[in-house]
């Protein structure tokens, strides 16, 4: 749709533009400000986030603007002449750090700061918001999958049950996470990503029957026949077509790549499949499954030892499943060089003050051990404290340790990000065999230890106890 | 983003180009087909599902194409150069009728059908089910929120939480499903759906003091005054600090629009809120709620006597929460004149052969009584049978009946339907209307009828005996 580029600043909350109004008239537009992006539950019951979406949202954000055609609706929504004409030449140019696209990130800690002016950094909440939850989110859960999968072969089915155009960015974080292949053609020629797909029960239902359609489809792709056995009758009729087409397919010097199983008791007929295939002097014909599958029922399927090769993935991967959202915000952390907080009844749903940073702490194994998040200024933090157990502290002294953050966007221009979603993949992957297996797990997993630096740990409780005392 | 509008053709699940090359090569690509669009189950365990999407589907099949770019990337994938010459010039040009956007729809019945080539019916799957699916999803959730909240104001939060630019459908349909109005411009500005939106945590936390901030923001918004209270504490400050400025903009003949809560019990701190607005002699400001909401809660919230006008719902409605997908298919019915289906061990999953229409039968109130299912060329069913409880007939003659199908695309064109959100938003309300309640409720909604003509039932049954003795 045209619309979504042509209007890309319109991509945003009504919220941030009265906002920006209101400040603009309050003389507070240009004061500097930051503000951080960060969660506060991990998605899924898990123990970890594999931060995603960075490219697209900086990518976005050096064309964030505002066209004559958005100024000119604004004004009949009743923003005034003197906002407009600023508005009319906004353009964002604060400074961004941030983690690593594809980094392991985990709640509470800031996983990206934008400093700017107090304007800029409002605009662009409803879009980072947007952008980093829903790649997040359906990055994560792919990662779970394949985790689950093994070396088995996953790809991603979802498209279909996508979220409308959504379904481009969830498939790039599909891949991130760790899908093989995509069915989702964008994406492949987008990402540089593998591509997946031969045919569907409407290809079976055309032919008179499904011996000619296996033959005719076998005869167009000798090289890569798959055959979807479940239009009739899996057992008595699709597989047998299948491995007769594959006979007459290795007579010719080919192969059958595989039958797809996509319906039925997926353990039960995998496992009479491949006897069957093995009987007909077929053994190297792969067996791949789909249908309603996550990473319960891949788990599932493999505890039952089902002799499967590929999982396709649908539904549940592309809309993250059951977790709707992740719950990511973007807070004000320091106003007119003021550090700022949000308060709150509950001491978890404070805000971190002050312009932070996140230093990662590794085990003598290299794998990682905690996170501390400290101010800007600090160089080497000796111990952290827990973020709201007041009497639990973590030492840190002589551990090895590493700076997350990076500057990424500078003076309106990405400076350093790629958007090299392969390499993303891969970082994300290295990085997340160094997160120790405990915090991996599906049930309860261990909770990865984040804390505060001693500065950034007094700093927070004294604007807590002098906002306590106001009200 | 420029690659969504460049690349619409690629907006595809790779085995739609790969079947379409295969009856390219097997000299199937000309022959007729018919294809229906349906889905199996309501979502949200309820009753019903309003028929969504149909605009944006049309409008980008208008300008279905494969571009050089596109042709390129799919020769490096193996694509063979008879087939890609013949799709570098492929536009669709098939036929579309549909029941009405903002139709309300039930299981099993066919809601769309696309009829043409083998080729443009089958490319057109994955766009298709993307679209629908998504839309008819939000759209049917924002409808239950909409019933339950009465005639207080909904308004739509959600765009920071949706699926990334899945989020202008998102809204779209959030609208045509009812909502009042939504906080994302884009969808305003496309829509022409009022927007809302007025300040948010951070305004409050960059000013010394809250009496402050909410100063300023009357003194830049005096006619459009709403305040955000729980910044620091909604009963002993925020409220009392928005009464402070309510009697202000008193003074100066306004009126403090509204307070928003958005933590804490919204029950108990709505009822308080009441109290001191009255008190304090601003009976006419509103209350406002916000925070996880569904219409569970709003239900909830309601029964408990909270005296709140309006809801802003962000992540629940604008994610479909908790039916991650409408189950939606798009299956072939007809292909070179010979009726189709796919047939399953499960008696309700097979579908539904040839080409066919749809018929509302109304009762005396003028309410929808069932839909019979019959094929094309039928005008007048006598009765319906049960789609799969063999003895089950329901008697229709003499009943008061619409046919649904519109048809809606021809010849590469959009020939009847409507880009006029608001007129399908209200066409949605009117036939909501005239479903009976017990349709309607959450629990165990009573199930409405659709049944199949005596001849769609006889021709099903023929080639279901006859597809059973072949396997």
């Amino acid at each position: 749709m045209d619309i979504l580029n042509n209007h890309n600043g319109f991509y945003i909350d009504l919220y941030e533009l009265t906002m920006a109004q209101g400040f603009f008239y309050a003389g507070k537009h240009e004061e500097p400000a930051a503000y951080d992006y960060f969660f506060r539950d991990n998605p899924f019951g898990g123990g970890y986030v594999i931060f995603t979406g960075l490219w697209d949202l900086l990518k976005s954000l050096e064309h964030f603007h505002f066209s004559g055609d958005d100024i000119a609706y604004l004004k009949s929504q009743g923003f005034k002449k003197d906002f407009l004409d600023y508005l009319s030449s906004f353009r964002f140019t604060a400074t961004i750090n941030s983690v690593r696209e594809g980094e392991i990130v985990f709640p509470l800690e800031p996983v990206l700061r934008v400093t700017g002016t107090m304007v800029e950094c409002q605009l662009v909440e409803t879009i980072l918001l947007n952008y980093l939850n829903f790649e997040s989110l359906i990055a994560t859960k792919a990662s779970r999958i394949r985790r689950i999968a093994g070396k088995r072969a996953v790809s991603d089915f979802g498209l279909r049950r996508a979220q409308g155009l959504g379904g481009l960015q969830a498939s790039r974080a599909a891949i991130i996470g760790g899908v093989d292949a995509t069915s989702n053609v964008l994406a492949g020629y987008a990402y540089g990503a593998q591509i997946t797909g031969t045919l569907a029960h409407s290809w079976v239902q055309s032919f008179d029957d499904e011996l000619t359609a296996f033959r005719q489809y076998a005869n167009v792709f000798p090289e890569n026949t798959v055959l979807l056995v479940d239009t009739y009758d899996s057992l008595k009729q699709g597989i047998p077509n299948a491995i007769r087409v594959g006979r007459e397919l290795k007579e010719k010097g080919y192969q059958l790549k595989a039958i797809r199983l996509d319906s039925g008791d997926l353990a039960f007929l995998s496992k009479k499949a491949r006897k069957m295939l093995d009987d007909a002097g077929l053994p190297d014909t792969k067996i791949l499954v789909s249908n309603q599958l996550n990473e319960y029922v891949i788990r599932s399927l493999l505890e039952q030892g089902a002799p499967i090769d590929g999982f396709g993935v649908g539904t549940e991967l592309i809309t993250g499943k059951s977790t709707a959202a992740l719950d990511g915000v973007y807070k004000l952390a320091m106003n007119n060089d003021e550090p700022k907080l949000k308060i709150s009844d509950t001491f978890e749903k404070i805000s971190l003050p002050g312009v932070k940073k996140v230093f990662r702490y590794f085990d003598d194994a290299g794998l990682f051990y905690a996170d501390c998040i400290a101010l800007e200024e600090e160089t080497n933090p000796h111990r952290m404290h827990h973020p709201h157990e007041v009497a639990k502290k973590c030492h840190l002294e002589g551990m090895t340790k590493e700076s997350l953050f990076h500057r990424v966007f500078e003076n309106g221009a990405i400076v350093e990000a790629t958007n090299d979603t392969q390499a993303i993949k891969q970082y994300a992957s290295q990085r997340l065999a160094r997160l120790p297996i405990e915090h991996q797990r599906f049930e309860m997993p261990h909770i990865y230890k984040v804390g505060l630096s001693d500065q950034l740990n007094n700093l927070r409780n004294q604007i807590v106890e002098k906002l306590r005392k106001t009200i």
